[in-house]
């Protein structure tokens, strides 16, 4: 058996190692990374706490002495299920089963300015290039004399109020208070101006009414200045412009406000439903096909509980993935697939030290502050892949908590050569 | 007193951090980068060894709580000696004191299709850049049916057989030894060869015959072909030529054969000796100036021995800044200042696991070895400036050398936002 499955995430990672050296099957994963992506921790990549390389887990290490897995980097350009291929900006490959689980990226709603402009937080690269620019910033305000620029440089401005804006804007409210003024003592911070702007009435609105507020007043409590009820109209780079005139001056606006998706080419539009997703029954078959899957955020699967479909979500993919290997396991013994049923563990979100808000739904429980933060911190840690990450983050985390210092201040600019980027 | 400092690496940071919090003496230090880079393990940033971060400081995170000294990040596009300022590419700098301490980069000495093709390794950023390019070539050889591009995918080729060029070559053979094959069992490694260039007689030149030996030996066993009395010709990306009229097709070389002073515009060009340095007097003043001084291996000082001026290495650096210090500050109390001899410790260099070799001047030794290999480590070790830094590496080469697997094969792409290389 033939399988083939696009994207190395948390879906298409924990099938290939549920399947790993089973016989029989022989699988191919197409990734554009050569990496798997630890995509709860990209917010401490971009605020200087963690490193990139420490939530980052080489996919073929995931593989090393596998007889039936083999990885390819590769973009892909166009799935054709006529002739059972996936053709890809290096070679095509052929399937007997296919597993979508390419994912999500940001969403910009068509709007070419906030594209061009606003900076996504979607892979670790993009991490990077936001804790670039966020302290790039600051050195910039050094060499300014004009004081609506230097405004302009000093405030930041997150947009969505769901877990990514939350959790970032907390992390940039510490990097405030604890290290930005020793690392800028000629800069006054009290100047600088966290804006979190959320669309709906209240910040985390898919948690708990408890968790929601207390994420409200945590971020107050750390001094980010939350608008809810804010609708952004556009950025061109230079101001925010809120739907009801607001004007906000800001060199950095950090976009977390939407996803959607990642289609490959070759889908047919029918099948695709709301957040750009692709409608799977309840074993993640693609509507109508008997050899295509999608998993995790690119799949849209409407449970009784989950009349929209399944929250995008790390455990949702896990879940999935898990599903399917036992399901494909079945398969090739003639029985009969289980359908799918998300197994929802709860949710979290952490603002800063010592501050978290934890929902469980069985038994119903809403938690906050130290006791939250702690179970989020040993949960995420349980999760990263490699026993070296995680003692990596852990140090970090360590460190970070005992110094009140995010030391990854580093601006590695320039990154790729010339005639590199042409290639 | 007014002291402008260029450069932040080993000479600029350690005169600033002698003269920090010293009253009456301001400073500011001009930079390109916003940290201090480790330049003796960068072959193991390429190797995947060691992250970036691990070998690199944050300027501003060693001047927490200082009173005197300011940071800047910018370009040095002029020095104007006439009206004492330093023009950089955001502002202008006057001084009292000037010092140069911008080190060396990479002499490709006028080969333009050098320049183009192969890679240099004389920032941190570059280390990354050759570490991604070193992985990107075996996923590319996956992707390959031509046997000539796969061979030459798998033929990598150090040019410089000084430490540099022994560290990295020994390093790569490692990867082919312990690591390539399992993360590309498609791949048949045999196929896979690491050439040394070099075009004096022997590796490490500079240092003693039996070192020299040793290193060559060394090299050998690790299967790395050293080819002496080797010069190269020409490099178009594709093959190499040697002057013999030696044919290597190549798709990575690796540059390693040559380094000149960073000369910054507005200085006299009577006053440039060989490798591009500038001619210093025995307290570094540079020469027929009384407030201009040059440190590190932008400064050329003959000494009795050293007649054509010291190798270009950390510890002159080092001794030179601490030297510079202590007059600086004998200066404002009218008090002679003392000329500089330099006090050779020795030198070294790593080839692989348990293998280096050390030359001491006094008493005169020679080893090599797994003992010259931990000494080789524990100093590195107390030389990376910063606890924690020094931690991870450490924790890093515990990892490595226990699991034989450098783990950091990630290849971080597409690093900047198109609108960011245009800024």
């Amino acid at each position: 058996m033939k399988l083939l499955i696009l994207g190395g995430g948390f879906g298409g990672l924990r099938l290939a190692r549920l399947l790993n050296n089973k016989p029989g099957i022989d699988i191919t994963i197409i990734d554009r990374f050569n990496y798997h992506q630890f995509q709860p921790l990209f917010y401490q990549v971009a605020t200087a706490a963690l490193d990139a390389s420490n939530i980052s887990f080489p996919l073929r290490k995931a593989f090393h002495n596998s007889k039936n897995v083999r990885i390819r980097m590769a973009e892909i350009e166009r799935i054709d299920t006529v002739t059972k291929q996936v053709i890809t900006n290096e070679d095509s490959y052929s399937y007997d089963y296919l597993v979508i689980a390419t994912g999500a990226s940001t969403n910009f709603f068509g709007n070419k300015n906030l594209e061009q402009h606003a900076f996504p937080m979607k892979s670790t690269v993009e991490a990077l290039q936001l804790r670039h620019k966020l302290i790039q910033n600051f050195e910039d305000a050094l060499h300014t004399n004009d004081a609506t620029e230097l405004q302009r440089l000093m405030n930041i401005v997150v947009v969505g109020g769901g877990p990514t804006g939350v959790e970032l804007s907390g992390a940039i409210a510490e990097m405030k208070k604890y290290v930005l003024p020793k690392d800028y003592p000629e800069l006054d911070f009290s100047k600088m101006n966290i804006y979190l702007l959320e669309a709906a009435g209240k910040t985390l609105a898919a948690m708990s009414e408890q968790s929601s507020n207390n994420s409200l007043t945590y971020l107050q409590r750390l001094g980010v200045t939350v608008k809810i009820n804010a609708l952004l109209q556009d950025y061109d780079g230079e101001n925010v412009t809120l739907k009801d005139g607001t004007l906000i001056p800001s060199k950095l606006v950090i976009w977390a406000a939407g996803i959607k998706g990642n289609i490959p080419a070759g889908i047919d539009p029918s099948l695709v439903a709301r957040g750009n997703r692709i409608k799977v029954d309840a074993f993640n078959f693609v509507q109508g096909m008997n050899n295509v899957f999608a998993i995790g955020d690119i799949a849209y699967m409407e449970e009784e509980a989950f009349p929209n479909g399944h929250p995008q979500v790390a455990p949702v993919a896990i879940q999935q993935a898990t599903l399917l290997a036992k399901n494909l396991l079945h398969l090739r013994q003639g029985k009969i697939a289980q359908p799918f049923r998300y197994n929802d563990k709860g949710a979290m979100a952490t603002v800063g030290r010592n501050l978290a808000v934890v929902d469980v739904p069985k038994p119903k429980l809403h938690f906050g502050g130290f006791f939250a933060w702690l179970i989020w911190m040993g949960l995420h840690l349980m999760l990263i892949l490699g026993v070296k990450n995680r003692f990596f983050v852990f140090t970090n985390w360590l460190y970070n908590y005992v110094t009140y210092d995010q030391s990854l201040r580093l601006i590695f600019k320039e990154f790729y050569r010339k005639d590199e980027v042409n290639n």
